[in-house]
């Protein structure tokens, strides 16, 4: 059975050494001194390994059933939500107006690995919670914020978000869903919405469903799209429940993993709905909460390859089979460890590398969100906007690839459920294609972003890299193993713009047949910059007589090995945008 | 629910347009001629398509099931067994001495892609008992083949392999299983063996399980390992079936994917056994059958990544969503089909060129089995021992993605499980592990295969690659699409061999830690190199005046496809291969 254990001390060296969280100017940074992230983190940290990483592999095999309309959750995930609410961590970064604890959304964010990392399934019920209740908060009027948000940032009420119907997910445009105005200004609702997450279940008194619907006579597609609250009970003026709403579950999707997480059709039939923002600004609504909800996601990717690393490298470290090449390792024993050997290595040490990169990276988006949305600082908020589907697209793709990579290093003892790395596997998967699929990601990259305000942004991220270059040059310890191999990424990424912008105004296909190779690009130069930055952090640390030098090392050499080894990927990806879209569009569909 | 259509035209095109081989001096190659393997390949097809792709899913969601001792396989799948048994189809390359059909290899693997597409679960009961057939054939006494091989070339008796124990997988050395003589010269077998494929089922009235046990006092070590036949029920001397062995299943493991085959523990307690082969000499005796074994796997690789493109295809021209950036496609409908997005092609791209390179890589790889085992060509022998390890990894690994991608195509949907896409993922994992995990893959091709011979076979290989540049150079529509592409990356399999010979004699981790990335190398020049051959085939074909003009022109996008877009990842495996072992092998294990 696998094993979890909060990467604290990781996070502290990025919050700390990396980001200099109390040096930064956000508003509710000053109070995150290392004791006190320390303590939060500790908390978490073992909340997670000893309540929710148990939960994880029986909920995968249990999951969760739907009875007479009543969806029950796996054995002991009611008593473990209910620690999780008693701990006041659902609400650990919404505003203390309504019950939360008023946090960063990177200190959300870093905790939040953790969650998912030990039980992603069970992770999405306060997940969702979350995404509604900042949905709500953003965009409800004053008397629906203080009917909703107090008991959604507890979590007393779970939330949902409902977008997707069987003929439609990416292009929304096309929903059939209606809902139509009442006299007392409500809306009745009608329709049907899949893959609805955490949708009915057992463990809360009322849930708060997010639906995207039509007004009839509105303007067609996407621009005629309205977003309602839909209660499952109604909540009467004084707070209390009352009856029961024209919603219901009409089943349960069998996946390939999140077992634990009940994925829902959803019936509304006439259900009572409040209009949530403006008429026809529904798509507007979900967006402003987009950038959190995927950076989110980005984040779950992260938390599965972390947590499908420590189990391999546990099973490396424990599994005797064969000799180091080299000599003999374990004399006493009838084999060495398979960590002995350089194929082993080379896998484990992908994983490391790549969680430690993008766990950088998943804080550093998320402190940019905290300084777009606590100082409005607009530059902050173009910069997270551009990089949000990198951080998505790019950390879940991998994040995959990770787990798969560990998997491997069990051998058969992997392809069977009893050793739970295959779950990491299977739940993985999802994080490629939920809240956005990955190639809409991509496309939202190269077709939107990288334009936005003029091309802005994307230059601000490449003074980032030469700043930080030129800011350093004169650190030879940097220089080689860190400095130059940024710097030649950067340039793939530059060159890869360039082709962009050359070809893709002829021919918009020249750019969108390389977007997905441009996301994995753009991923990889911001791995690079995390890699060198956390490398200078090392380096400093070490210089100032720092007491756990070994950790300091170790950061430095895995650094070294992504900056070798994960870094040249960019000139692959350049390759192939630089290709063009010739051979991609040339096919005739019926020729393929 | 998903279908599957044999390629039957591909096949073809390879067979006859590529291998040519009617013309080659193969002992059975002449009759090849294309109207004979089209009519088998047709009925295959049908066979394949219309009855064992329908109990593909089912076989997923029913799996096998264990009770007192009995094992039943999913419904459908006896009376599939039996039309199979019935088509002559599991004994269709096996001796017509002992009943089966004689044809080459090549023709086997050709049917065998077929089989394993549309259901690999299924495929297995009877590729495991040509396995186990083949090493009878090649290392048993007249009596043995004589008592075996009639009932197991027809599938009447299937046959299973036996060498995991807990404890060990790779390293068999340290197998515990005990042999002892009797003295009528059988012997006890006794031990515990795991992930046994097919290792009982109710679909045959015999199991002949090949076992991998000890001799008391023999060699230590894998130099003490002798191979057995162990029958579930004895044979009696007139060839009907006597008493129950010792023998027995368990558990059936609950694996990831490949349901609907019955993967067992098997316990063995003092089993009457008997030797095959020579005493001690039992891993020589699976070795033989190694090299197509691994070939199989290999070809379940791009089995998967076949029937896994086929339905994503399907589903990229049926499902509407989103519009065509250039220009509406369907103004008739309320979306565009998704194969209208260049990002959807690039996928579709990624998944056809690959599925068609590999298989011309997995027929040139069996037709080089055949011209070793027909002719005793040596060198045919050096050279597909060397290929081995690069069919199997690389077409496993890649066929993996590719299914992966597959499943992408389909979104959400392709998430659960009722799209039956999930199942070829989940069935595809297993190919990468079993039969030598694709570590031990690369392992072997550079711990062993590239030195063979003082070199010889790998220098064939990079003659052979030259040898069709130069005989093409004057080919102008073959040189800058095909043959430069070909050259560049073959310069960069050299430059990869010759960091090995510069450091892997100092230092064997140096080799070792770039295997992995050598392994993929290998497999895109040789994916490069098919593609050149067909391109080749192609323009000849067109130039012949061809009737099916569009299906040569899109062999050709689709080959320059492959050039430009998958084959210079040949430059980012050199760049890892050349940074060496000191990244990888820094780290204390404890540091990790």
């Amino acid at each position: 059975m696998p094993s979890y254990t909060a990467p604290v001390k990781d996070m502290q060296f990025i919050l700390h050494n990396v980001l200099n969280v109390t040096a930064q100017d956000v508003p509710g940074y000053a109070e995150l001194e290392a004791d006190f992230t320390s303590a939060i983190l500790e908390e978490a940290g073992k909340l997670t390994s000893e309540v929710l990483a148990p939960l994880n592999a029986t909920g995968d095999a249990e999951g969760c059933t739907l009875e007479n309309g009543v969806v029950r959750t796996p054995a002991g995930f009611k008593a473990a939500f209910d620690q999780v609410r008693d701990g006041g961590w659902p609400g650990l970064d919404l505003p203390e107006q309504y019950g939360g604890q008023g946090m960063p959304y990177v200190m959300g964010s870093a905790v939040g690995e953790f969650f998912s990392a030990a039980n992603q399934a069970f992770t999405m019920y306060h997940g969702l919670t979350h995404g509604a209740a900042s949905a709500i908060l953003a965009h409800g009027t004053e008397q629906q914020k203080d009917t909703y948000l107090p008991k959604m940032v507890s979590c007393e009420w779970t939330g949902t978000m409902n977008l997707t119907e069987p003929h439609c997910g990416t292009d929304l445009g096309m929903m059939r869903s209606k809902a139509v105005p009442q006299e007392d200004g409500s809306y009745k609702i009608s329709g049907q919405k899949i893959f609805i997450s955490a949708g009915e279940h057992d463990m809360a008194d009322n849930i708060i469903h997010l639906v995207l619907a039509k007004i009839p006579g509105g303007p067609e597609g996407i621009k005629g799209v309205s977003l309602f609250i839909v209660p499952k009970f109604l909540v009467k003026d004084d707070g209390s429940l009352g009856e029961r709403n024209g919603v219901s579950c009409g089943k349960i999707e069998e996946k390939m993993g999140i077992h634990g997480n009940s994925t829902c059709v959803m019936n509304y039939d006439e259900a009572t709905g409040y209009l949530l923002g403006q008429e026809h600004k529904g798509m507007r609504a979900m967006f402003t909460m987009m950038n959190e909800a995927r950076i989110g996601v980005g984040m779950q990717g992260l938390a599965q390859a972390e947590v499908a690393y420590q189990n391999a490298l546990d099973y490396a470290k424990e599994r005797l089979q064969g000799r180091d090449v080299t000599g003999v390792k374990n004399p006493d024993g009838p084999a060495d460890p398979l960590i002995v050997h350089p194929d082993i290595r080379r896998s484990l040490m992908d994983q490391k590398s790549f969680a430690e990169g993008a766990r950088a990276f998943m804080l550093w988006g998320a402190s940019l969100v905290d300084r777009a949305h606590r100082m409005e600082d607009k530059d902050a908020d173009g910069l997270v906007s551009l990089m949000t589907p990198v951080i998505k697209g790019f950390l879940t793709d991998q994040g995959f690839d990770m787990t798969v990579l560990a998997q491997q290093v069990y051998g058969g003892h992997g392809y069977i459920e009893e050793s739970g790395v295959s779950q990491f596997v299977r739940d993985a998967r999802i994080a490629m294609i939920y809240e956005g699929a990955n190639g809409v990601q991509a496309l939202d990259l190269v077709g939107r972003k990288l334009a936005t305000d003029g091309g802005k942004h994307v230059m601000a991220f490449f003074d980032l890299v030469k700043s930080f270059i030129k800011d350093n040059e004169g650190n030879e310890a940097l220089k080689a193993d860190f400095l130059d191999p940024l710097k030649a990424a950067s340039k793939d990424l530059q060159a890869a713009g360039m082709f962009f912008m050359q070809n893709g105004m002829k021919n918009p296909n020249a750019a969108l047949a390389g977007s997905y190779d441009f996301m994995h690009l753009f991923g990889h130069v911001c791995l690079g910059l995390m890699w060198a930055q956390m490398g200078k952090a090392a380096l400093t640390a070490l210089e100032a007589g720092a007491d756990d030098e070994t950790f300091y090392r170790t950061k430095l050499t895995t650094g070294r090995y992504y900056m070798q080894r994960r870094l040249p990927a960019t000139a692959l990806h350049l390759a192939r945008i630089n290709s063009g879209a010739d051979t991609v569009m040339e096919l005739e569909a019926a020729n393929f």
